[in-house]
């Protein structure tokens, strides 16, 4: 594992509110690439009994930005600027795993893809993919 | 307003646990067009004190499933296939408020452009914009 | 109409061999709006007879540029960065005509959206809705 | 090579009139990937010198198509339904290659990867990527 930002890795995860409330967890995390998992409670579906997009959107885009922040250079942050995803298959599961790999850093944008997977542990498939732009910011500039 | 399928729109908003959780509310729905709001907590926000990407795409997505289903013929219900999302600025204020509006109804797939606006009740802004691409199934049907 | 990048609209559409090779002509432009027209020939077409996507995507993009680059300031470029389109209509006819609006200018990104219709001079439908984001930048800068 | 739709991707190739007309080749087609190629010319550019947006498009579109008409029973044919295409770099070079590869074929709708590379023989970059969704529809039914 080479060096990375891990300050503003970890900040991204340990501090978001809504992450918090989520329920989403890192699960590794090394330059220019981050997995995430969470664990699947009746509160994250949606009128069909199937995990609601909003759960796999936010759980594409969060481990995104934590990849996307892994390779931004000290005192930068990402913010997204742009979102697209598949659903590829209802959801159905016990827990949700999101694979998100930077596809290429920029100085201004950068752009990552994420994967995310449903089902028990034995059992996981891809379920829905993400590409994420991110802007990368200094948090004083006007954006 | 027209005739509407009205049973399957209170459906969408009142039987998804996900949407319950985060506090999403309607406000107005008739055919092809709905309306919702969100009153902002600190629990929705990411880590630099913005509304969470997540936050706003759930919000896009939902109501214009929502305006999509209004269209869908008896017994008929809306996937979300595909969801495009620009954040066009940082959201921060007091709550959230999104319409979505149906661009085509199809027999299979319906396109709904959902946008959010975020501020206070009385300076509300476009922060981001979404186009959501529905598969109209039968539950019964295969996907 | 207000003052507006004449200059580099102009540049964008009379300097670009792919669009002249097309036949794309622009019909009217104004400050973050640009419209464009293009007659039909049976080059544009794919294998079923309707109107090749890349030629909708074609206009779709480069008019998106024509009004963003009304936009921006002497000395700036526009480069398309991320592009989205939904084909909402098999597209039959005698020519295209694109709109496209400017939706949020800012000092890096410009967001325009930007319809396609095609049918007969009396009978035009959309047949497909584009969401462009330009890179705005300075030619000696480093991208 | 396992078996494949050959009669109907050999169509999509031979009888698109704009593919013939931009110059896109087919290079290699198996179940499931298509890979194309373009030998640049000066009017596949833009106004600043790089190979035009649309070329790429049309590119990246075509030969997710054929990947996915690649995996069509006989009869049915495929239509580009949804494209979003990331730009990761500018694109300068002697020729454009494409590789188009179908993460999910489904019943109705089916989801193809497609990277367009661009450079010199011996030195091609990922200049491009993009997901289509296309509808999978037999010629009679209503579209």
């Amino acid at each position: 594992m080479g060096s990375f930002n891990k300050d503003e890795v970890e900040r991204v995860f340990s501090s978001a509110p809504f992450i918090a409330d989520l329920g989403l967890e890192p699960v590794s995390i090394e330059s220019g690439e981050c997995r995430s998992r969470l664990v699947l409670a009746n509160r994250h579906l949606q009128q069909d009994g199937f995990v609601h997009f909003g759960v796999q959107a936010t759980m594409a885009d969060h481990t995104a930005g934590a990849a996307g922040a892994s390779m931004a250079k000290p005192g930068q942050i990402v913010l997204t600027s742009d979102f697209s995803l598949k659903l590829l298959r209802s959801a159905k599961g016990t827990h949700l795993e999101c694979i998100a790999t930077v596809l290429k850093a920029g100085s201004s944008l950068t752009v990552v893809e994420s994967e995310v997977y449903c089902g028990t542990v034995d059992d996981m498939r891809l379920v829905s993919k993400a590409t994420v732009t991110l802007a990368v910011v200094s948090p004083r500039s006007d954006s």
